[in-house]
């Protein structure tokens, strides 16, 4: 298959490429990358990218900015931040491939363990995760032509720990989390969030 | 308690009223009563609405508007417009009952079954439902002062089930769905969403 892996240079993205790269044909997008890049904020960035990539049977996001401050500090504007990248900017994806995949493709966006299991300063975390939770449950069961939409829910990455000077052994290496991506990929599921 | 019922005039507002006026103190709130009215998708009018209302206990919102339409068929303007209402609208009464009701008060908003079980159409709301319910869960953990937050996460409702011409038997009766309600703001739950 030929897939989009958006978020490619990230650390869930790395990942999920050194995975998946060996048995499908993936394509780097990011920001900035050539000749396709997306802003996923942007759903004229969105569109543009799914015009330029031309056939493709999948696409696979591990993109999407958000705010984690405490409640009392998150104002309308990180909501509205929140909001418009990682939940409407990987709503924007599914509603995009669903258009412009072939039949039988795959969507496989990310949300995270925060949609159930709140911390403090997640508020609009917790949010987004669950909204586009609750968005994939309901986009699969209207997909067309096969195609499938799935979610994956990572837990806390270790990597990602590493990089914030927490203990690494709260959370779960970003390999194991991108087992789960394949999964999502090459599984028959749809509809479904995948807990790494 | 004094509590302010914000949809107070709609098919579970209306129930909840008859559940709970015998025992609580409800000041019924819609977007054109007198003195307290309310626009939910403003936050501007949320944060009025609590200005004017003065020293209260709890709120209970029983409002928001959604577009259930086909998913090929919803656009960029139906979800910002149930994003900016059903969602943010609640989650800014959360964020305002927070900060100005008293200690140990009560904040109970309204999901929907779409957030677990999708219907073909359900895309925008499924994603508001099911995004309202994780930030609640967040916002619990970081409420100040005792104060408690729930949703309640109502079925259809027969009521609702008749005016569009299906058949009632598909749905709870909105006073049995006006006792989940009952429950969240008189019971010492908080961080639940509770499905009548």
């Amino acid at each position: 298959m030929k897939l989009l892996l958006i978020g490619a240079t990230g650390t869930i993205g790395r990942a999920v490429a050194a995975v998946l790269s060996p048995r499908q044909e993936l394509v780097a997008v990011t920001r900035h990358s050539e000749p396709l890049h997306v802003d996923i904020s942007s759903s004229e960035s969105v569109r543009a990218l799914f015009a330029a990539a031309g056939p493709i049977d999948g696409v696979i996001c591990a993109a999407g900015a958000a705010r984690f401050k405490p409640l009392a500090q998150l104002h309308d504007d990180d909501f509205a931040f929140t909001l418009q990248n990682k939940l409407m900017g990987q709503v924007n994806v599914v509603r995009e491939g669903l258009q412009r995949l072939r039949d039988g493709g795959v969507i496989v966006v990310t949300s995270g363990i925060l949609s159930r299991l709140p911390a403090p300063g997640s508020g609009a975390i917790s949010l987004v995760n669950a909204g586009l939770e609750g968005f994939v449950r309901a986009a699969a069961i209207e997909a067309p032509r096969g195609i499938r939409v799935n979610a994956v829910s990572p837990p806390w990455v270790s990597e990602t720990l590493i990089e914030l000077g927490m203990d690494p052994k709260g959370g779960l290496p970003a390999s194991a989390v991108a087992q789960a991506y394949a999964r999502a990929v090459e599984g028959q599921m749809t509809g479904q969030v995948i807990e790494p």
